[in-house]
C-alpha cells in the first residue's frame, strides 16, 4: 500500500480532504514540523508538501518516487545538490482562474479608477470622470503557459488585443499575436497594460528593465503576478517616478515580505499586493493530487509534470 | 432629404462622427443649447439628443417622426404630458459590456481587497490576508436584459452561479435560475452578489426594500447601476449600518450629483460612483445612430424602440 506523507502548514486541511477524496489504498501521515513528519512517515514513496518542507525533506526519504507540490514555485527544489531521482510535479490548472481574477481586478480598477472615486468620496466629492473601457485595449502577457493562457482568455472575453512574448510556443489561441526572444521592444510597443506571469529562470531574469519599460507607452500599466526577479527594481521606479508609464501592480518580490525600508513602498503610482494574487486554496490542491495519485497506481504519466532542467 | 438635428452636451463631437459615417441624403443642425438647435433646426424630422434636451425639444419639432437618445434611460419622454407620435430608440447593445466591466471591477475589488490592501500599503503594512475567488459564488441580477445578460455573461466566464429576477423573461442561457415577482425573497435567500440594473418603472420602485436586503446573507453586496428609485434608501442605510450585509457600490442616486449632506457620503461600506458605470461613448453611440438611420431611410424597423407604456 503506497505511502503518503504530508508536509505543509495546513497539514491538517490537507490531510482530512485527502481522506475525503476516498483514495484507493493509501496510508497517510500528516504534519506541519518536518522533523515529525519524517519521525512518523520516513518510509514513503510519496510526498506532498510545500516547497521549502519538500527541499527539506526529500534528502530523509529513501523510498521517495513522487514530490506533489502545494505551489506553482517550484525553485526550493532545483538547487543542483539536491537529488532528483523522483517526479517532480506542481499545481498548474488551478492557479489560472485565479491569476486571471487578479490581473483583472486590477486592471478594471485603473481603469475604473476605482481608487480615485474611493479617495472622492472621503471627500465628499461627486468625481464624474468618465472611465475607460477594456474593449479594443492592448494586453501583453510574458509567458503564455496555462496560467497565461487564462489570462488571455478573460482578455479576449473583455474585447481586447491580446499579445503574447514566449520562448518559442505560440499554440494559445487567445493570443492574437504572438513575439519571440528579440521581439521584446516591439511586443512592448503600444501595450495598455503588460503582465508576467514567468517563472524564474534563467532566461527571464530582468526581462523587465529599462529598455523594455521605455518602450512602452506612458499610459501602460506593468502588473508582476510571476516572480520578483523578472524586474529590474530600479529601472521600475526610475520609469514609475518620471511618470514615463502609468503604474505597476506588484505581487511578487526578490525578498518577502518586502523589507520596510523598500522605496516600492513610497513609490507613486505603484500597488504592493504581497503575494495573494493565486493563493494555493486546498480543495483545489487536493483535486489535482487525487487525481495524480489515481495516474500513479494506474502506472500513468502524472500531470503538471515538472522538468528539472527546464525549471518548469 | 432627412434632416436631422442633434441635441447634446457634446454636439461637436457626435455632428463630427455623423459626418465620417457617411450616411446617405442627411442634413444636419446640432447644437448644445437647445433654443440655439430649434432655432437653426427646427423643422427636423429626425432628433439625436440626450434625454433632458430631447424632452424640452420635442414640443418644438412639427415634422418629428423619430428620436434617438445618446443614453439607455428614456425617463424625461415617458412624462403623460408629452406627444408620443414619433418613434423612440434609445442605446442598448453598448451599454452591456461597459456595464459588465463596472460590475466586474466592483465585485473583483471586493474579493481582491483591493481597497484594503491599498490602505494596507499606505501604513506600510505587508497584507497576505487571502482573497476571495468568484467561482462558485451566487450572483443575482434583478434585470435580465441586455445589460443584465452581459453581465450574466461574464458572471459565467468567471465561474459564478447566476440567478435572475425578471418579471417574466427567461430566456438568457447564462442565467442558470430564473425567479419571478413573489420569488423576491427566495431569490436573495444565498446571494453572494446582489446586482439591480433595473429601469425605473411602477413595478421596480422600491423593490430593494428592508425586506429584500434582511433576506440576504451578511456576506452579500449590493450593487445597483440601474435607477436610484429601486432603492429604499433609508432602509439600506440600516442594513449597512448594522452590518447586515457586508457592502454597496452604488451609481445611481435618487438626486444627482447626489446632495453633500446625504447620509450615502458617510455610510460604512457605501462606495459611490457618481454614475459613471455606463457612460455614452459618442462613437458607440453614433454606431447605433447610423446602423438605425439605414433602417430607417429604408422603411425598416428600428433597433432598441422604446414601448412608451411600458417604459422600456
Amino acid at each position: 500500500m503506497p505511502q503518503l506523507l504530508i508536509l505543509a502548514k495546513h497539514a491538517a486541511d490537507y490531510e482530512r480532504l485527502v481522506r475525503e477524496a476516498w483514495l484507493p489504498d493509501l496510508d497517510m501521515v500528516a504534519a506541519s514540523d518536518v522533523a515529525d513528519g519524517l519521525a512518523r512517515g520516513g518510509s514513503s514513496e510519496i510526498l506532498l508538501a510545500d516547497p521549502r518542507r519538500a527541499r527539506d525533506a526529500i534528502g530523509h526519504l529513501p523510498s521517495l518516487r513522487w514530490v506533489q507540490l502545494t505551489w506553482a514555485g517550484v525553485e526550493p527544489l532545483l538547487d543542483p545538490s539536491l537529488r532528483r531521482d523522483y517526479q517532480l510535479t506542481n499545481i498548474r490548472g488551478v492557479f489560472g482562474p485565479l491569476m486571471a481574477e487578479y490581473v483583472f481586478a486590477y486592471i478594471l480598477a485603473h481603469e475604473r479608477r476605482v481608487l480615485s472615486r474611493y479617495l472622492a468620496q472621503q471627500e465628499g466629492r461627486w468625481d464624474a470622470t468618465l472611465p475607460g473601457s477594456l474593449r479594443s485595449k492592448r494586453l501583453g502577457l510574458m509567458g503564455v503557459g496555462s496560467i497565461g493562457a487564462d489570462v488571455a482568455r478573460t482578455g479576449k472575453h473583455f474585447g481586447m488585443n491580446v499579445r503574447g512574448y514566449t520562448r518559442s510556443s505560440h499554440g494559445c489561441s487567445d493570443v492574437d499575436q504572438y513575439f519571440h526572444a528579440d521581439d521584446r521592444l516591439a511586443f512592448a510597443d503600444g501595450l495598455d497594460y503588460l503582465v508576467a506571469t514567468l517563472p524564474n529562470t534563467g532566461s527571464t531574469r530582468l526581462l523587465v528593465d529599462a529598455a523594455l519599460l521605455a518602450a512602452l507607452p506612458p499610459r501602460a500599466v506593468f502588473i508582476n503576478a510571476g516572480r520578483g526577479s523578472v524586474v529590474d527594481d530600479t529601472a521600475l521606479v526610475e520609469a514609475l517616478t518620471a511618470g514615463r508609464i502609468a503604474g505597476a501592480v506588484l505581487d511578487v518580490f526578490r525578498d518577502e515580505p518586502l523589507p520596510p525600508s523598500h522605496v516600492f513602498w513610497r513609490t507613486p503610482n505603484l500597488l504592493i499586493t504581497s503575494h495573494t494574487a493565486a493563493p494555493s486554496f486546498a480543495a483545489d490542491m487536493v483535486r489535482v493530487f487525487a487525481d495524480n495519485y489515481r495516474r500513479y497506481v494506474r502506472g500513468e504519466p502524472l500531470q503538471h509534470r515538472v522538468e528539472f532542467e527546464r525549471g518548469y
